[in-house]
């Protein structure tokens, strides 16, 4: 297994960030070297940006977010992605250009021609190799997610209803817009895609799927 | 004379910021309701974004440079410029969309194709009615601007090369370009562009030729 680009995609409390660290904890003890990052703010720049992009205070014009989401991955491919996958690491990220095209595309605009015409520059080229897309209902999700985010403690931001911040809060219509819009991707991007119902399952069964198709994608693969 | 849209251009140090002061100043004179504003920062997101950009301790790639230009403009498009000229006020601008063509499009890419077609997402539509683009050589506009940050004890930047930001700091090639970028977009955008040649000239002059252009423009215009 060569230079991979892999991301983990899906609605918020669909478990991809913890998913994300399980593969590349395991693909670590397989001895490849493993990048682990995120976005938004896989970079310093980026982390600023997040401050702006996730606080409930701020707001944000629709156009301004599909920017902001843009200019926080341009920098992370120049300064993380593509010098990883130049020396040959696997690259494992929660989060990456589906989620805009997802959330602002369909989730916002309800079109994503311009959201993909904006990060087709910002991404330059740098596109996963497997995608995999973690399913569950909005409604489920949410929960789920609320739920971690109050027993996690998380720092809360003022105004942050629940633990939920700026994207997050957004009505269960929007969510739902997302997940068909994820759903509209894995067929677009049917090459690249893998999709999993996650609905009922426990987090070491999810990893145990994301691992098969993981194997499944690279069989044989000797880059 | 209705809602109007004026914006101030050209390379460092040529008196864009002086010049669009004096002329909102004028306008209001003339009972005019007035809108001074600029880029990049004319809004409270906006002076977040400024601070990365302009920023010499941070490190941007050109294309985080270029959406972050324009996430700036989307916000301050749809929060400050666009509320004003429905309020049929007149919006005097120092810096706008020219500044991304020429600076990242001309400057750093030497190709304008992509920003703009990322501007054209960002200004929803909103193009000036009159760009006044003040012209001088980069040599002559740097040390003016050197001499300006100087003297007014510009706050600095740790990192801060005699007063000059992140984008000032560039070679005199870069400004080079920028400037015969300008020359360019004046050609291309010829019916709102007026160029006016700077060199030599004092403060009261060029400001009285930024007036004649202004009232050459609006004759009759009773919007």
């Amino acid at each position: 297994m060569g230079p991979t680009f892999i991301t983990l995609e899906g609605p918020d409390g669909s478990g991809k960030s913890t998913q994300a660290a399980l593969l590349a904890e395991k693909l670590t003890e397989m001895g490849l070297s493993v990048l682990l990052t995120r976005e938004p703010g896989g970079t310093p720049v980026g982390r600023r940006l997040r401050e702006i992009l996730l606080n409930p205070d701020v707001q944000l014009s629709v156009m301004t977010e599909v920017l902001l989401m843009a200019a926080d991955r341009a920098q992370h491919v120049q300064e993380v992605i593509k010098p990883a996958l130049e020396n040959n690491m696997v690259v494992v990220c929660d989060r990456y250009v589906d989620s805009s095209l997802a959330y602002q595309g369909f989730g916002l605009l309800g079109d994503v021609s311009q959201v993909k015409a904006i990060n087709e520059a910002a991404v330059e080229g740098v596109w996963p190799d497997l995608t995999i897309l973690l399913d569950v209902e909005p409604e489920v999700g949410l929960r789920r997610h609320r739920q971690a985010a109050s027993a996690a403690g998380r720092p809360s931001c003022s105004g942050r209803a629940g633990g939920l911040d700026r994207i997050e809060q957004r009505d269960l219509e929007f969510h739902q817009r997302v997940r068909d819009g994820y759903h509209v991707l894995s067929t677009l991007y049917a090459q690249r895609f893998v999709v999993i119902d996650t609905t009922g399952l426990e987090i070491e069964t999810v990893a145990q799927i994301v691992w098969e198709a993981v194997e499944q994608r690279f069989k044989g693969d000797n880059r």
